[in-house]
């Protein structure tokens, strides 16, 4: 959502998004009702083509983004990894979650008919590309991969922070999927905020999914659940992600969680979801003056567009003037070749955390590289800055490797009052680098998201696209190969036999 | 969101409901964190007492609702039945998808932290009860039954439909949950159709679950995401439930099809969300005359309340009087010494498929025993009718025993269709009666519910209370219980090896 990008951003025409809304929507059963092997198919051919146009795609990438190399090429073999991690769900089949219950003339309510459940696709997904990712969550990012994973044709909003990337990106999909045999209208891209807009509001499209800032998404949130038909929007917003160091860390290796807390909240210019903007410290230790000296030495990092740059300096002023704020690094802006400024951090003091809460603004997501620091006197007082959080993807907590009795009991207080608050909670690391994994959790309340039962990163981020259907009584021929009696497809599904006893069918491989 | 029980309905007070709120906010934690097979025993003993005070329950629901004390009797033991069904996935463990990813320094993205994640309760959630299942959705019934299963806090809204019956039935969830041991607070019963309203705008409910109108239902799904901070609205709306019969089965057994349709559609007074509203029937047999015939002889039935009984009578004229329908029987309105109406059946022609489409009214619930029946000329006049169905919760077919090709051919084209509309296809069953089973799917698209990819019926429903959380690189000390590494719970997990295979445990009884 940013100012300049908006004024160049070219809008789709009408007759432009009708079609490609037509298209998808065609496509729904063809795709929909591809055996999940088949889908994997696709979506490994989609990330075989990225692989191989890696050079380009990162080249654009370079260009119009203003991130390093060495960041573009590992996020854009992160969006091929998770392209194939999706395929290898569809192999696998556990995420459609196929239950059967055996017809029983005996069941302890009366005859029970023969049901089963699988799950199906939600119908064509708009997919929001964000800024700060341009593969990642982008044209063939995580949101792409998951809702096409789940038999959904998507349409991309493509973010005009790097068009051409999009451009070329949206090219590869597009023929990966008709190489592989997927009905056109699988994938569309289109561009324009009006354009993204109207399609939100069309009712062929049957969810959402967006990356980006709370103003933004919640303006997008809105719009979808107050359509005729409410549809599913699973937006992921704005984050504060606290992090705590603990007395016992802070003595037993100060300086390292010093250097990767600058680490942390400067990477890729402090333009991650995860970024810690609040680090909750014991009073009174050498940390903050150490974390001045770290930051001040960071090198001038481009912001993503002007449009960001212009929010971040604004926000930054906003914060750097509440009272009793000490400006510990005051971040400077350079000029790059591209236009869009390059800036150096800022660090922020709120001194006690009394003063830290007097001024909400403080725990509210600034998108660049800037932190808050705060100074806890007491566990009551760390549990308070915790719980004036809004919802948040993570909280951290820095602890000593070896903790004493009381330090133990201290920490079994504040974990609870910290997993209420968000979807994952990091122990002696940072939350920037989120792992592409099963076990993988980037959700959490409102703000952070929309849908605080979902996660965007990993596997079960498929779950947010499929929409479950009972058969009763269906005679087999009416049924989907999936829950055929013989089971054609090999798929895993549980099963609840007369009598009640439970059996797991594993996956034939 | 009846009339005449709203003006009789009495308000809780403003300190009232803070009281029950804040009781519900303290008893969050204590209630999530017991281990699932704690809960388990409460929710049991939630069931067992039920059952000892079933005497008492159903006099009192059969004087306030006017249901026969066979279907009360049949509702109370479902009630019970699906309290120790969620108490035995509780003992089970496996919804609470526990996914541990182990770390692995040769992950194809480089480092992956040891990561485990698994669900945790939501928090408070609001529970609206319906007027038409005194038990089964109410006090104690699905949604209750799952918010607690989930971990989550009760504050109940009761229906003004059956006040005596449901402070009876609240009074025993009380006791039985003090007796197991469970906090103050884990289930609290609020009365007043404002108490409702304020009680979802307060910031610490964290979900709401609804069965009734569309009306009633938007309204409060509109409070629900309009908040500052939006919450999950679980509402379960309006059905019209199309049911459709193949010339094959008109052929083979027209009448058996006729008495079927009559005993569901006036079942309970038509007073059910999968009531089968609309009939489709091959064009020009003998079947509307013989419904007719059938749905003349059905006795009258007393309607819940006025306030239904006055929506009902209003809404059947509206249709009555649509343009080019026959009323094949007009229901009458019998008094009943309780003072709400007893009424017999209404059945209404709309002759053609062209002629029920003019009329978009004909194809929206209305609640109570009448149905609309349309006449197909061709497949694309069914299709055509199927496709003008909004979201529905069941789709019925009737079809041939034996079917030739041809049918065949033709239901291979219907199936698909009716997938994309409903969460349950029925086939030569009826579709109310709705299983408690773990295969169940009581969803649909909107205004089904509000909430397509979830079912308030089942097992599965107990998914709407839970969010994920994953730890990342905790010490042990720090993990729940149930992500411990030695598993002392015996829960069911999927590890993730480093190197990328995957193992099941299953759980250990």
């Amino acid at each position: 959502m940013t100012t300049t990008a908006q004024q160049t951003e070219p809008e789709e025409t009408h007759d432009e998004i009708e079609r490609r809304l037509d298209a998808a929507t065609v496509a729904t059963a063809d795709w929909g009702q591809q055996p999940p092997k088949q889908r994997a198919e696709a979506l490994s051919a989609i990330a075989d083509a990225l692989d191989a146009e890696s050079a380009t795609l990162i080249a654009e990438a370079v260009r119009e983004s203003g991130l390093p190399e060495g960041r573009l090429t590992g996020e854009l073999k992160r969006t091929s990894v998770q392209l194939r991690m999706f395929a290898d769900e569809l192999r696998d089949g556990s995420y459609l979650r196929i239950a059967l219950d055996r017809h029983d003339p005996d069941f302890v309510l009366g005859n029970r008919p023969d049901l089963r459940r699988w799950s199906t696709p939600i119908g064509p997904v708009l997919v929001y590309a964000a800024s700060n990712f341009p593969f990642a969550f982008s044209v063939a990012g995580g949101d792409t991969a998951s809702a096409l994973a789940a038999g959904c044709p998507v349409v991309l909003k493509a973010h005009p922070g790097h068009p051409e990337t999009s451009r070329k990106t949206a090219e590869i999909v597009r023929s990966a999927l008709a190489a592989s045999g997927a009905p056109e209208g699988t994938f569309a891209m289109i561009t324009g905020r009006e354009a993204g807009v109207r399609a939100l509001r069309d009712p062929r499209i049957a969810a959402g999914a967006f990356t980006g800032s709370v103003a933004g998404g919640r303006a997008l949130f809105d719009i979808a659940v107050s359509r005729p038909t409410p549809i599913p929007f699973y937006g992921e917003l704005g984050s504060i992600n606290p992090a705590v160091v603990t007395s016992g860390a802070e003595r037993e290796r100060g300086e390292q969680v010093a250097a990767g807390f600058v680490g942390s909240f400067t990477l890729g210019a402090g333009q991650f979801c995860t970024k810690p903007g609040t680090l909750l410290l014991p009073r009174g230790t050498a940390l903050p003056s150490r974390i001045a000296e770290l930051a001040g030495d960071v090198a001038p990092a481009r912001m993503l567009t002007s449009g960001i740059a212009e929010r971040y300096r604004e926000r930054t002023e906003e914060l750097a003037s509440a009272p009793g704020i000490e400006v510990l690094v005051r971040g400077a802006e350079h000029d790059d070749p591209s236009g869009v400024p390059a800036v150096t951090p800022t660090v922020l003091h709120a001194g006690s955390v009394e003063n830290l809460l007097n001024s909400p603004a403080l725990l509210e997501e600034n998108f660049g590289p800037c932190a808050v620091i705060a100074e806890y006197g007491s566990d009551d007082e760390l549990h308070s800055a915790l719980a004036a959080v809004e919802g948040t993807l993570t909280v951290t907590a820095h602890t000593a490797q070896d903790p004493d009795e009381d330090e133990r009991r201290r920490l079994g207080r504040l974990v609870p009052l910290a997993a209420a608050r968000s979807g994952r909670l990091v122990f002696d690391e940072w939350p920037t680098g989120v792992a592409v994994t099963p076990a993988q959790q980037h959700g959490g309340p409102y703000p952070a998201t929309t849908a605080v039962s979902h996660t965007s990163v990993g596997t079960a981020a498929i779950d947010r696209f499929l929409r479950p259907v009972s058969y009763q009584n269906a005679p087999d021929f009416l049924l989907p190969d999936a829950l055929h009696e013989s089971n054609p497809l090999g798929l895993p599904r549980t099963t609840h036999e007369a009598g009640s006893s439970r059996r797991w069918d594993a996956p034939r491989k």
